[in-house]
């Protein structure tokens, strides 16, 4: 059984991987970003297509997305929930992504975000991670402009 | 720490409420489909809004969704994952939902969803659920039209 004391220190280790990826996200670190992605992490992505399988496939999409904006990447973190168990963990929040295409273009969204953690070796490492926006069914569009 | 019968035990506990989930939807069975659903859920849909919070929220979710399909709803399952700990657990897997509408039209799409359970009183309940499909950067419609 979880003690409340290891559950605490459980929740504080994926608390610091959450903010670790963030920076290495807004600073471009490709690297960085990947530190606790397994290599067989299955991926549910905003675009296309329905899913990514390994950490190759995720490393690609950070590349491109970093490549597609001038300048650091705003993320913002809103309602982070952690539940941790012995050695399966998950987290859901909302992010706001921001920033400046190449192109001059603004970019701003809210995305929902759902990740799934198992313990490795004593490390705690994402093997899953959904992240998505709802549709408007009238339009069949992708709602990029809702607000928490 | 978890052992390894009480894993198993815990995996098929968790599957047969996935089991139990699908007749209860194939049936438009409302209560059966919110059967395992905790008061406070946090659902991240297919559809507009960004979330719902509260089996109430959710409840009428389904009930709205049944009423707007003709006889039974086709719910298949594929790529099932299951990952538990003592008493924290998630799912991912791949669902086609398919049937008629009220109106005659063909409603048959592939969803991605991520299920997230706690072990409250003993019983494997689910807190939070994830589902949806991707979009096309292009035309930022949502891809309701891909096959895994």
């Amino acid at each position: 059984m979880t003690t409340a004391k290891s559950r605490a220190s459980d929740e504080a280790q994926i608390r610091m991987l959450i903010e670790a990826r963030v920076k290495a996200v807004h600073a471009k670190d490709v690297n960085g970003a990947m530190e606790s992605i397994t290599p067989d992490i299955l991926l549910f992505d905003v675009v296309n297509p329905l899913s990514h399988r390994g950490s190759d496939a995720e490393r690609k999409r950070a590349q491109e997305w970093f490549s597609s904006l001038q300048g650091p990447i705003g993320y913002e973190i809103r309602d982070l929930f952690i539940a941790t168990g012995d050695d399966v963990a998950f987290s859901h929040c909302l992010n706001r992504y921001s920033g400046t295409t190449t192109n001059g273009g603004q970019l701003g969204m809210w995305v929902r975000v759902t990740t799934c953690y198992r313990k490795i070796d004593g490390k705690w490492m994402i093997t899953h991670e959904h992240q998505s926006v709802p549709f408007d069914v009238e339009s069949g569009k992708a709602s990029l402009n809702l607000e928490p």
